[in-house]
C-alpha cells in the first residue's frame, strides 16, 4: 500500500530533490544523454501533450535531442524547475515522487518568460545507489488531464 | 527568545518542505477540506488582500471553496509554489517558517502567467506527528504591507 | 578532484538550501550589509550583465544599496528565488553549489511579472558554523554566456 513517507526518509527526500536537480541541468544544458540515462533502460516518458509516450533510453534520447536541436537554432533557452515535491513509498521498493513543473524560455537578447505550468508524476527506483525515472507522466495545466 | 534553527534541526527543515508541498496540492487540486486540516482547529489565515482574516478551519475551508468553484467554473488552475523557506524556532513549541510563494495560473487552452508574488510568514505547531498551521500572514507584494 | 556530495551529505545540502533561503531574504527586504556578510570579505560577485566583477564586502554592499535605493524609489519589489540546488565537494574544504535563479518584479499596485532567468555558480565555505560566499558568476540566459 502506498504510504507518505516518513520522518525517517528525510534523506530519500532530499535525495530525490538532488537527483531533480541534476536531472534537469543536464535537460537544460543540452545534454541529452546523460539526461537519457537518468531514467531506467525501459523508462517511460509520457505527457498529456504527446501524442504517445517515449519509451526507453533511446528514444527519449532522440526525442530529447531533437527538441535541444530546436531550441539551439532558435536561440532559446529553456529552465525547468521542479518544486514542491512530495514522495510516497509504494512499498514495492519505488518510490512515488509529485512535483509541479515550472518551464521558462528566455530568447537570447530577449524577455524571459514563463512557458508551461505542469505537474510531474514519477515513478523512481534507487539502482546501485542512484535514483532513476521508470515512468514520468506530465500533466500540462493548459491542456485536458 | 526567537533564534534561527540549526543544523540538528534539518529533519524540522525538510519536514515542512514536504508539509507544504502537500498543503498546497490539497488547495490547487481543490481538495479544501484536506486544506482546511491543514491548520489547526482554530488556525488563522491572514492576508494583506483579505479585509479580515479566515478564522478556524470551517471558514477556512468556507472560503476555500469559494475560491475553488470560481476557478473552475472560468477552467483555471491555479499552482500555488513556496519556496525559499527559512525557519526560525520560536523557542515555545511553534516554528516560524518563512516562505516566498508565487502563484501561476492557467486557463484551460492557454497561456500560464505569474499572477502574484508574495511573502508567507507561519506560525506552526506539531502535533502527534503532524505539521499544522496556527497562523498564516500572507503579503502580495503589490500591496501595501 | 570535484565531486557530487553523496548521501552522507544532506545535512550539508539543506544547510546551503536554507543559507541561500535566508541570504536573498536579506537582499530582496534591501538589508544589504546582512546581505553583503554572506561573502567572505574579499568575496566576488561576477555576473555577465556586469562589466567587471564586484570584489570584497564593501563593494557589494555599496551596489547593492545602489540598487536597492533604485528599486525603492520605482515602488518595484524583486524577489530571487534560487532552486534546482545541485552541489559538488571541491576537496579543498570549499563546495561549488549550482542553481537555477528566478528574479521577480512587482510594482506598487501592479502586476508580478518574471524579470530574468539566470543560472548562479557559488564557491561556498563553512567558516566557525557559517556558510559564506567566496565566489558568485551569475548567467542572465539572455545574454552571451
Amino acid at each position: 500500500m502506498t504510504r507518505a513517507i516518513t520522518e525517517a526518509d528525510t534523506s530519500t527526500y532530499l535525495e530525490i530533490q538532488h537527483f531533480y536537480s541534476r536531472q534537469m541541468s543536464y535537460l537544460d544544458s543540452g545534454d541529452v544523454t546523460r539526461w537519457a540515462e537518468t531514467f531506467t533502460e525501459d523508462g517511460v516518458f509520457a505527457a498529456n501533450a504527446h501524442p504517445e509516450p517515449q519509451r526507453g533510453r533511446a528514444v527519449i534520447e532522440r526525442k530529447s535531442r531533437e527538441m535541444a536541436d530546436s531550441l539551439a537554432a532558435q536561440g532559446i533557452q529553456r529552465r525547468h524547475w521542479l518544486g514542491m515535491l512530495h514522495v510516497d513509498d509504494a512499498g514495492d521498493g519505488t518510490y512515488l515522487a509529485h512535483t509541479y513543473a515550472l518551464i521558462l524560455a528566455t530568447p537570447a537578447g530577449g524577455q524571459a518568460e514563463v512557458r508551461l505550468s505542469c505537474t510531474c508524476d514519477d515513478v523512481l527506483v534507487k539502482t546501485g545507489g542512484r535514483w532513476l525515472v521508470r515512468h514520468r507522466q506530465v500533466y500540462r495545466d493548459d491542456l485536458p488531464k
